[in-house]
């Protein structure tokens, strides 16, 4: 399937009118691609979902990072002016990977953009982290906000039943509350006063988790994050799309399951455009 | 790694000596790796889980088939002398593709091993399914059932929650009944006597399964199923090992992540074997 309205691509240059890639192991990224949209809805986005090999965050580090060779080559095709990386499993264990196959093309994180976020909200010092397994073993949450401030504590918990919750929809169960309690109940007897979404499934969830946090903590949304991030190194780059054309965008995935449909509305409420099948 | 106590494969010929391949998409096959020592403790086991790729229960028909081939001709290598499927998802949807790529190996499929049984224990003819997504819809577990008998009724619900949960060792947890509760609700109303779990996964919450569904059902787990018919098919075809040796299955895996030492505890209740890691 062709992408309507799709630009020809300048052959080796990147400008303003490039495309800005996206990619993350499946469906979860599209908050990303939402929260794109908000904040920058000239750009022209192509998004690449690996579907076929969801999910990365219970894998190994080699297999993570040889799909996040695969998944960057694939947007590299497109020439974009900037590769987001939507997956937090990849930014914690493979964003070295992505800039040396992405050639110089700028690379933001979802992951550094949310702890950069986090750093700048938390008052306390105190600060939640909640993701894979993968993401959250890896410490590189820690590691990103105690490289801007190393006086902040971090506190992690891994919650893998979060995403199946939110793909199947059950975003206001009785089950999820009580899956909720039990995995924030640690990191709340710490104290901490701000909590970053590390996945980037879990803003489905957000007001189960806000609920359950209560009041007293900010609850960092990392495709937010990631959004502002990109806005912010684009226009110190002078390559923001003045153009003004609204564009939807390409969407790329290298599965097309029966029930992307439902989680396409589900993350972006929004009935799926066309989407092109590649192989990887 | 070199699986230990080998004996080396005849070139192109199987007897009675020859190994039993067993694949799955994951760790969830070790169900009937346990079955199957327990009712065939002589034979020599080799197991493949696609832990690169897993869950297949989420996507394409496509995709599920592509892997169906890759994951069968991984066990050809051996030379095994019977091929069981241990994936319902691949019974469901590619046990044609097993069998063209198994060229004339006899090939075994939990779903069908679980449908036979089922339609043997049945009194009142009216038997519920439950599995992934994709078995569900395929409808297979039904026309397996029709297949042998006509007049019993089948009603069938899809799990998604089930395997994130036996993963995560929510075995008893109150959010697991909640869940299991919503699930098995429909089917329950329907009167049903007999409940196959068509997904090697879920044996890990049988418990909780039996419990919800009544003293009135009788489940069914398709890995002792698979392994019964196993032993009278190799006892038909008398090629069933009579050296009366006691071998550990040769585990293969196509990626081996952090937590697989834990889930092999939890579905063999034993440590972890040597395991070899084989690329698809």
């Amino acid at each position: 399937m062709q992408h309507q309205g799709e630009r020809a691509p300048s052959k080796n240059r990147r400008d303003p009118s490039s495309p800005i890639g996206i990619f993350d192991s499946g469906v979860g990224g599209l908050t990303v691609v939402k929260a794109m949209q908000k904040e920058l809805p000239a750009e022209r986005l192509i998004y690449f979902g690996d579907t076929a090999r969801v999910p990365y965050g219970s894998k190994s580090q080699v297999t993570i990072r040889r799909y996040a060779h695969d998944d960057t080559a694939m947007l590299m095709k497109h020439f974009p002016k900037m590769i987001i990386v939507a997956c937090n499993t990849v930014s914690a264990l493979a964003l070295d990977v992505v800039e040396r196959t992405g050639r110089g093309v700028p690379v933001v994180g979802v992951l550094e953009a949310g702890a950069d976020l986090a750093v700048r909200r938390t008052l306390n010092g105190r600060i939640g982290v909640i993701g894979t397994q993968a993401t959250v073993c890896s410490n590189a949450y820690e590691l990103a906000i105690n490289a801007i401030d190393p006086e902040i504590e971090v506190f992690s918990a891994a919650c893998p039943l979060f995403v199946p919750l939110a793909e199947e929809g059950f975003v206001d169960h009785p089950a999820t509350r009580l899956i909720t309690e039990e995995y924030l109940e640690g990191l709340l007897r710490q104290g901490i006063d701000t909590l970053v979404l590390g996945c980037t499934h879990y803003p489905i969830l957000k007001e189960m988790i806000g609920a359950v946090a209560g009041p007293g903590v900010r609850i960092i949304d990392s495709a937010e994050a990631v959004a502002l991030s990109a806005r912010e190194t684009l226009a110190e780059a002078g390559m923001l799309d003045g153009s003004g054309r609204r564009m939807s965008p390409h969407l790329m995935v290298s599965d097309l399951p029966q029930k992307f449909r439902s989680l396409y509305r589900l993350f972006l409420g929004a009935d799926v455009p066309d989407v092109e099948l590649v192989e990887v």
